[in-house]
Parts: C-alpha cells; structure tokens; sequence
C-alpha cells in the first residue's frame, strides 16, 4: 500500500512524519505509512488544479464520462482488498462495506450517465431579432460552466462512498472541475488505495494530472491550508456542525469568498400520528429499533427523534421497543473520539431535566473496544420545548422519544424544531388529510420528508435531495446525494452575439450533441 | 402621493420624522412627506410576510401569474405620472424612463408567464422499484419549493427596473415568496406610486395581506434590521461592492446564515483586438463614446476599461473618440453622492503612476446641479499591471484605456483582472479562432461575454446571466436578471413513498398541470 501524498496524480517524496492507521475494534495499528502533507503540496495540487481546469472542461464530454467510468472499473477491481480494509479501520461489518462498494461504483457510473447525457448544463438560447422594436434583440445563449478547483473533505461514516471517490468527487468531476481531497484521519488506508484506482483512471483515460490530488493529515492545518488557499473555487464536508462552521468561516473571511457545502447532520424527527401509532405499534417498534442502530447509529440520517402522544398504542410501542433494543448486541464505533462522545453525551442526558432511559442495549462485545450501546430516553414535549440542548445531535445508536399530551401540544414540539435532512411521518391517509397544516409546516423543516418509512438509506437517484435548511446544511439549494448534486459545482455563462463555429457544442445551432434545450422558451431535443 | 410605510399591504400611522425627496438636477425639494420606519415595523412586516407565506406558496400558479399581470398593469396604468416622478427624482431623461417602465411590466409579465407555464419548478421523479436487489427503491419526487420572505433592497440607478417592483420583487413573488422591499432613499416618491400599485394589484387578486410591505429609511438601520431579523429568509441588493459586502456580512453572523444576492458591479472590460481596431478604429470609438456615456455611465455594465495594443489604428480610435466624447453634454447624476464621488474619483485618478486623461467633455449645463462630464483616462498595460486601484469601478461616465505594447502583454494585463459581469470582444473571427487560449480564460472571469457589440443594455430574456465571479456578485451561480432569477429563491424538497392525493399538483401521476417532468431519467411532458 502506497501511503504518500498524491499530487497531480503522482505519489510525492515523503515528509518526515508518518501517520498509522488504527482499528477501531481492536485499537491496534494496521499496516501502511502515511504522510501529512504540508502547505507547499497545498499549494502545488491547488496550481496543478488550475492549468488541469482549463484542459478538463474543455474534453469532450464522453471523454469524461469514460474517466469517471475508469475509476468506477479501478475501485470495483480491488474488491475483496478495499473493502477488507475498510472495515478493519472503519468496524463497519463486511456486508455494510461490500454494499457500500457498489454504492460507490454506482455513484460514479449514475454521474457517468449525466455527462454522457448532456442536458444537465442547462442550455438556454434567446435567437437574435434583429427587427424587434424599439431595439433590437441580440443572440444569447447561456449554460452551466465548471467553477474550478474542488477541494472535497472525506467524512469518517461512509470510508467509500463520501469520501475520496464518493459522491462529491464524482460530482465535481463530472462538472469538469479537479479535485484535491482531504483524506479522513479515521481510513487512510481506504484513502490510500481509492487514491491509486483515481489515478490508475486517470492515466488509462489520458486525463491532465492535476485533475486529482490526495492528501494526509491528522490535524486541521490542510484542511484550513486548503479552503485558504486562493485556487480552490470550492469546498464540501459531511460531518459535524462544528466542523462545517469552521470551514464556511474561513471561507467567508477569503479575500474572494468561496461556496462551502457543508452536510452537518440532523436528528430527523419521525413523527407518530395517533392512529397509526395505534394500529401498528409493535411492528413500528421494531421498524425502528432497526433503523435507529443501524451502522451503530452513524448516519447522518439516523433518526435521533421520536414524537408522539401519548396513548395505550404508544405504551405498547415503547414495551416493544424496549425488548427489541436490549437484544441489539453493542457495535464498534467509528474512531476512539466518536465512541469516546457518544459514552459522553448519551449519558449526560439523562441530567436534563425530565429525561429518563427507558431502553439500553443488553449485549456487550465485552472483548472489542470502542463500542456503543444502543439507547432510546424519553422526555415530556413540555420539557422538551424548554430545553434547546435535547434537539442537538447525539452521533450514535441514540434516539429521543418526545411524548405529547395530544396533538396540539405535539405541533408545539415541531414548532421548536430547527431545520433537519429528513423528517419522516407514520400516518395514515386520512391522518395526514386532518392534518394538511402540520404537514405544510413540516415541509419548511426539511429537505426531504418520508411518509410511513425509515429516514435511513439514501437513495442514490435524481429525484433524491439531501440537504436541508440550516443548520441540517448551510446551503439548503443544493444536494450532496444524486444526480443534481453537480450543480453545486457549475455557474450560468452567456454568450452574446458569438461566433458559431466558436461556441461550445452545447450552445451549437443543429444541437450536435443532442441534448435538451430550451430555444425561445420551448424546452426541445430538436436538431434544427 | 402617501409616503407612509406600507406594512402587509396597508399604509400604516406616521412616524415624528418625515423625509423628503430631492430633484438632483435643481436640488429643490420635491412634493410629498415620506416617513422614516422603525425597527417594530420590520418586524410587523415579516412576520405578516412569514404568515402570508404559508397561504401564498400553495396558491395556484395561475392565480400567482394573475397578481404579476395585476401589478404590470397597475404600474402600467401610472404611465405619466411615474415617468415624470422618477426623472424628477433621479435626473433620468423621460425617454429612458419611459423605456424602463416597459422593461419593468415586462419582467413582470415574463415573470407571470415563467409561473403559468410551471416547468421551472424542476419536477424529478423516480418510481418505486420495489423489486429491486438487494434493496428495493422508494417512490422519491422532488421539485422546487420558495424558501420564504425575501428582502429587496431598491436600487438607485433604474427607479423602476431594479427597485420597488423590479426584477427581485417580481421573481421572488413568482417563485412563492412575500417581499419585503426597503425604498432606496434616492427615489421616495417613485417607490410610494409602485408600492400603491402593488398594493392595489394584490387587493384585485385577493393576496393574502402579507405578501408585500416597503419601508422607508435615509440611513442603514432599517436595511440593517430586515437583513438581520430572523423571519427573512433571502436578500436581494444592488449597488457599490461596499454596501453589497456590508449586506452579506450582516448575514453570515446571523444565528441562521441566508443567501444574499448582491450584484456590487463591474468595470465590463473590452478587449480590442488588433485586426479589428485597425479596420474599425472608427465605428469603434463612436459606439464606445455611446456606451460609455449612456445614462451618465450609471450601469452596472459600463465599459469602464478599454484594453488594446498600440497601433495607428488604435491612435485613430483615440483621435475619434476624444472628440466623440468631447461632444457629449454633462448629465445629472442620480444624487449629489454619486456626482461628488464620480468628481473625486475621476480627478484623483490622474494621481496614479501613468495616467492621463486623454478625452473629456467639453460642455457643461451650468445651470444644473451635480453635473458629470464624460472622461477617459490611459495608462500603460504595465503601470495597469502594477497598480490595483486602476481595477476599481468608478461609478459614471469614465472609462480606461490601457494600452499594452504587444498581445503577450495584452494578456498578462487581462490575467490581473478579477470578476466580472461582462466581458467584450471586439475581434474578427480569424483573430478569435487565433486566440482560443484566451477567450477560454476570458469565460473564467466573467459571466456574460459579448462579441462585437457593448455590455451595456441588459436583455431579459431566459439566457441572460447577470452575475460574475467575485467581486462582481458574492455568488457566481444565480442571475439578478432575466427568467432563471426565480430559482434564487428556491430549494428542492423531496417526497418519499407519499401518498398520490397528498403530493403537489407538480409532482402527481397523470402531470394534472401538463409541465416538464424528469420521470425515471427521461425529460417528457407525458401525461401518463
């Protein structure tokens, strides 16, 4: 396993200080150095970046689209290896991985698809009028451009898929803008190999080497060194509120600022309405019980929210509820400092006033370390609505039953809540009918809402949006999952009055290239 | 006239301290008390835009398109009236004005016809895929819903094109969301006659009272209030890179950040290439005399740099355009800020290392106040290279010329340029293929480039873009101009697995409202 920083596709001489990788489960080192990178390899991958932009964009799109399959074939031939190793520095269990894997792939070949595609860029044309009263009209034709250098912060939860090829890369690469990662302290060795599959693609496809850069740290200083640095254009992060914020103040305080896209979690309340609650209480619990440890809890879609009035359904719930999550065996959690929070806070709570435990995991993995036992507490609304520090994330197999005197008292509740990933409703019909104002609210709250699901599983599709007014992201216009997350990394151009033969293809009479686009105001494919 | 405060369409009762509007061309005092809001009107009004809100967002969109027609024709129907207000108070011929109330119940109507049409809400569907492996796939339909009460800053240089019920004001209504707009002091009583149309258009249509508000202010504190109250939800501004900044800042410390939309202006560089100089000199200084001077040069498009290679086609261009602009009479600027500012700005230049005024009107209207007179300034590409502050607008009728030995030095001089919101081309087409590497540097700075003709004249149509990178506008990716500025005042939603007569009438089976969908990954209209 190669461990050196990667710089314009090419492994660099190393730095004097190596960084091991650890398991989690075992707290034992794993094979392989790694090397922190220093602000000169900053600086070397952000210049390499730019004079790769300006040959990137400008491929033709198939010709990118083959990069991001090439890197989709490279990562699926390290198979057994990649997601090994995965595990072994992450203690997500093999089958979580191998989906991940695939996920991960699937991600890269879905963006694949949308530059091969073409419509994505928008395209709009206004044709002249040269005889329109009083003044003429000139040509104008406008479509999405790439914005630049990409920097994209790998986040610990998902070591494959947000992370050195996950979503972000593949998006930003699609959009044709390079990217330099920031590898995550918690899977360098993950890091490692991804990084050799990116550039491996690159070589195979003939693509400019500063299209991708890989670098190590276990500190802040790269990561601010990056966000700092004048050619990077912009920035994403999934992890905590802390960490985002960071990171979009030191963008904001840039001589030019520059867009961060920050996925900084959300406890994405589930709402009961009382018939359903009612009807189906035992079979919810253990919907739920499932949903809430699932990857020991480490999703940024974890439902960390209960809401739900009180009722002799509910106290069924929470009997079944209760049974399901005792037998839920402890799991390892990502790194020593998320497992070493979650004991903290989970503990901690029940210090607020009116919070009581009413289900703990029974099952320990006595003989591994770091490990997280599942736990459901419970509050009053009324507590609840007083108390701000109950509605902030607690990253693990932890969620908080909020119990209502009725309904009224339950919209209170959600009246409270600030913006969140995904809120998740289990009503009936004609529930909902009843209750159209809640819902209406609701939507206000969220990027996306569920009806009779579980938030957990984020499906990689267009229509999927994962992002959510403040502080669930910062930017609640764009997505980090799906396809129409590269339009995170484009802006309008217009061309006035250009030259045909020098226009993009895009923006071509004829359309060559086939794509959808809207010609005085009528969306069409038309080659005329 | 009534000057008083407009809060959720109703005129509301005085305050003690009443303002009045200045004609800058006589500095008399124009008819009409106006009167200074106060902090518990900011928060009146949104929180009466907050509760409207939830009513306006779900109306039909016909009827939402009926209240943009209703305001295009009361403001239609002021006619004289409000082209004669708005010369007295900015100084602005009546044709002009005349031409921009046309402008004005265009966008508008465009604006209506966006909504009516209904595709811009950008419906993705993705159908359940139940028997998928090894998950199955959930029903996931996303569109694009208003993110709530907007704030719109007027602006001083088009009293009706980008104020009251300008561009902002009619895409933030037609994407769903009250508005909120703070008069610019230059213009009360322009501001008060659209504010009455508004008003009464939103009676006509049945608006919920909410849905508009505009208060009055001579100083910050106002601006300050609405940006920082924590009910509003986006900003719109334009004007000086101060005020524009001023504005963003306010609100990245906000407890919950919001996107502000500042467009801060531009200096619209214009490169001249060789061929095409030395063929047109001519024309070209004519036409550019024209664009510079039009309006008193108070565009956020005026051509306030000229950069060429020297050449005798370049000193007939000089000679040309020295008497071109000699002949252009003084105009009245739009306060006696802005002509004291342009009069400083564009004497102190001559300060710098290497500048000389090299063309100047030569006839003055004595008889009226803040007068400018048209002024160009030269200086080498290498003096233009060393000094930064030959990059900063000067807000009026001035442009520079920079003059670079050779087209090596033409580029290094275009290298130091920061954002723009349009760049021009003046250049034959074998001179454009020649200089491929440059034009594709050029789409990198700006966000509307121009062939052969003037950046001025701001066509509304779809493919316009209005807006560059940084320090044009703080964010590349939206337009303050043209259809495609309603989606700054949007976010995706997605619904999953809801239920069929709960989801908007965008999103159901059967397109009951016949737009543009993405359905599974194929764009169609189909009705199935």
């Amino acid at each position: 396993m190669n461990g050196k920083n990667i710089v314009a596709s090419t492994y660099v001489e190393v730095s004097e200080k190596s960084l091991q990788a650890v398991n989690p489960a075992t707290g034992l080192t794993l094979e392989g150095d790694f090397f922190k990178a220093s602000e000169r390899l900053v600086d070397e991958a952000l210049r390499a970046a730019t004079t790769a932009f300006y040959t990137y964009r400008n491929l033709n799109k198939d010709v990118k689209a083959a990069f991001l399959n090439a890197i989709a074939d490279e990562i699926g031939n390290l198979g057994e290896e990649l997601v090994n190793r995965a595990s072994a520095e992450s203690g997500l269990p093999l089958a979580r991985l191998q989906g991940e894997l695939g996920r991960t792939t699937g991600q890269l070949r879905l963006f694949a698809n949308v530059v091969a595609e073409g419509s994505w860029v928008d395209a709009i044309i206004d044709t002249a009028l040269p005889e329109r009263q009083p003044l003429p009209r000139a040509d104008i034709r406008r479509m999405l451009i790439p914005i630049g250098p990409v920097v994209v912060f790998g986040a610990s939860n998902f070591p494959l898929a947000f992370s050195v090829a996950g979503g972000d890369t593949a998006s930003a690469l699609a959009s044709g803008c390079p990217v330099v990662v920031k590898a995550h302290p918690a899977h360098y060795g993950t890091s490692a190999l991804v990084g050799g599959a990116i550039i491996r693609a690159a070589e195979k496809t003939g693509m400019p080497k500063g299209v991708f850069s890989l670098l190590y740290d276990d500190g802040y200083n790269i990561g601010a060194a990056l966000v700092q640095h004048p050619l990077t254009k912009a920035v994403t992060f999934t992890g905590s509120f802390k960490g985002g914020m960071a990171l979009v103040n030191l963008a904001q305080q840039r001589e030019q600022p520059i867009p961060v896209f920050a996925e900084m979690g959300s406890i994405n309340p589930v709402i009961f309405l009382p018939q359903t609650i009612e009807k189906q209480a035992e079979e919810l619990a253990k919907k739920y019980a499932g949903s809430i440890t699932l990857g020991a809890g480490q999703f940024c879609t974890n439902p960390g929210l209960l809401l739900a009035v009180q009722s002799p359904g509910l106290d069924k719930f929470k009997t079944v509820l209760k049974e399901a999550i005792a037998a839920v065996p402890s799991a390892t959690m990502l790194t020593e400092g998320i497992a070493g929070n979650y004991g903290k806070l989970s503990s901690a709570i029940t210090n607020e006033v009116g919070v009581e435990v009413i289900a703990v995991s029974d099952l320990n993995n006595n003989e591994l370390k770091n490990q997280s036992k599942a736990k459901i507490a419970q509050v009053s609304a009324a507590d609840f609505i007083r108390n701000p520090k109950l509605r902030e994330e607690i990253f693990g197999p932890y969620s908080l039953l909020v119990v209502a005197d009725d309904v009224a008292e339950l919209e209170k509740a959600i009246d409270v809540l600030e913006g969140q990933l995904t809120v998740t409703l289990m009503a009936e019909k004609q529930e909902l009918q009843h209750y159209q104002e809640l819902v209406n609210k609701l939507t206000d709250k969220t990027g996306r809402i569920i009806l009779n699901g579980v938030p957990t599983g984020v499906e990689v599709c267009a229509a999927m949006q994962h992002g959510g007014p403040f502080p669930a992201t910062n930017d609640s216009r764009f997505t980090s999952v799906g396809s129409t997350a590269i339009n995170r990394f484009a802006r309008p151009l217009a061309y006035q009055d250009w030259e045909q033969d020098l226009l993009p293809d895009e923006l071509k009479d004829g359309n060559p290239l086939g794509i959808f686009r809207t010609i005085n105001q009528k969306l069409t494919k038309s080659h005329e």
